[in-house]
């Protein structure tokens, strides 16, 4: 069972390409990856984006990385500005440490260095791959059982961002079980956070339901509580860029506000996410998760097709003269998620259920 | 004291003139209205917004059908339908209804219709004016205690889409407190939530805001939570489009969620609003407000001014085939409300609190 198209995948000749995830939904375009410097500006741009990718990208930027130091015969500097730079290319996501962590592991025991890289980038995206499935069976009875309960219904799920397939490099984390469920037969539906600023809501989740065909409706980022208030959600499941010990959860900003809108209405709040994206060295989420800001002209102008003549194009939203601030991520405290999804089963947002799944990081 | 600039005023051919709301910032156009079907199309199409306004372009319709009645020598189903098509205009603000039943009686106690239209109009638009002044002056008091709190430092309030001066005809409800503290030398700071899907945050208040040198950050609406969890919201303010009995509160979209994370981070909440906009025949907000459901459109399309070359234009931000909701309102519940800023003071959101400052209402 796969879902075949993939987010960042190999050239005839060894190097690396992605999907230029800002052109969505409008234009499909792919980006090539030919050396460091074309991941991390692929990072830092937004070509790519969602922790996984994120650090699948890193990884593979790494093997770009060594095949440039040994085809310009440069030395070992070279390649620690590799993954200095790739370590700054963006703050939140854990999973870019982490992945560049493995590289580096794995390069100090290697002879091989290219050899070494390539395979270990390699594990790196079919390790993900085969998580995201994993999320998927185990979010599935969630799924399911909600839709017993309503009788066949239809599951109105809400998420909030892109978790989905593109964010990831197949089935995507939150979209896993909703993926799944509709392959079973179940009847879902989808509320599409728009997710402001950069929408990767109604450019890139719209997008790839409409792809893998199931039922959504784009709402702004303001309906949801409304719709929690009058029986139209069934669940709450968004993604994650690191969750901490604790179980608090960093995630796109306004992430918070749907969380307390669950809570407010008894609705629950999932929260899907690989392993790789929990950072066991912190406790709590709001102190120590630092928050990425961003171009103010994200906020003031945005992006679509134009409706006079179809070309791409942004259109400025506010006085010339007003200032923004953009957050890229806000952080729900744990008392207010239900369960985490992970690749090895559901727990409870805490150490305890944490650890009980993932006794490695006891 | 006087802000001088209106948002409705009269020609001197006696019809009316209001500002197109939708074309702000970037273009400042006023259009003239001279039948009630011009006033019925202001109100549906959004030229003109906000409760307060909405009221008194709808009692200028009643005079211009009353003029166009006795012009044309046509008979009084004429008005009647001209009172039966205004009060369908929009379903979610109050002061509608209010305004078109203070016209109705008005004229049912008067010989000449048209002097009586024309007073009456008047009337209600000058005692909004004043209600206006009169709700800064008991809302300064409270930004005075948040500013000697700080020991002078910046009070930063939050607002979510405009009750501004702009919804109404001079001053306006939240930012009549915010100009009057302005006036006296504290140092204010607002963060204007967007308010997608119509913008009036970014279009709207940060205009106004703008042309009253009052310093404003422009966020958008997921933002609020993340700022308030850092310490960085004082006080939230909102308008409001109906407010029941019970003090439950109908306004844009969204206002819920900033209502929840103002109780979670034990922020003050507050909403400000003439006495108009009391709707005392109902109780509960959730269950017995209409909420406004607009055209898909709005979601899926975004205006601005280009960036390519400054022409007025919308784009397209999701897949061609994916459908959107546009639930233009939501229900802040009572109990998320710290109090009520009126015209006559400052009171508990619910009955006691109500009826103690109004009386009239017991």
């Amino acid at each position: 069972m796969s879902n075949k198209f993939r987010t960042i995948w190999l050239t005839e000749d060894k190097y690396v390409e992605v999907i230029d995830q800002r052109r969505l939904p409008h234009n499909v375009v792919n980006v090539k990856l030919t050396s460091y410097k074309d991941a991390e500006l692929a990072i830092k741009n937004m070509t790519v984006r969602g922790a996984p990718l994120i650090g699948a990208t890193a990884a593979y930027g790494i093997y770009l990385a060594v095949r440039e130091m040994i085809e310009k015969q440069l030395d070992g500097n070279f390649l620690d500005e590799a993954f200095e730079a790739l370590r700054n290319s963006r703050p939140t996501a854990i999973n870019l440490f982490w992945a560049l962590d493995r590289m580096k592991k794995a390069l100090d025991l290697s002879e091989d260095f290219l050899q070494t890289a390539w395979i270990e980038a390699g594990k790196i995206v079919e390790e993900d791959v085969e998580t995201c499935r994993m999320i998927g069976v185990h979010g599935l009875p969630i799924i399911e059982a909600i839709s017993k309960r309503k009788k066949g219904e239809v599951v109105n799920i809400l998420t909030h961002c892109n978790a989905g397939m593109l964010g990831c490099i197949e089935w995507g984390t939150i979209t896993s079980p909703i993926y799944q469920a509709h392959q079973k037969g179940i009847k879902v539906h989808v509320w599409v956070d728009e997710t402001r600023p950069r929408n990767q809501g109604s450019n890139l989740t719209a997008y790839e339901l409409t792809r893998h065909g199931i039922d959504h409706s784009l709402i702004v980022d303001n309906t949801g509580g409304h719709l929690m208030q009058h029986g139209m959600v069934d669940m709450v499941i968004v993604g994650t860029d690191r969750t901490t010990r604790n179980g608090d959860v960093a995630n796109k900003i306004g992430t918070y506000l749907k969380a307390l809108a669950a809570k407010d209405n008894n609705i629950p709040f999932y929260v899907a996410l690989p392993s790789t994206t929990l950072d066991m060295r912190i406790r709590d989420g709001l102190k120590e998760i630092p928050i990425e800001e961003r171009d103010q002209d994200e906020v003031r102008y945005f992006e679509g097709k134009r409706f006079s003549d179809g070309e791409i194009d942004r259109v400025l939203i506010c006085p010339e003269t007003t200032k923004a601030r953009n957050y890229g991520f806000d952080v729900t405290p744990a008392r207010l998620v239900t369960a985490l999804i992970t690749e090895r089963g559901v727990c409870e947002a805490n150490e305890e259920g944490i650890t009980n799944l993932f006794p490695e990081y006891k």
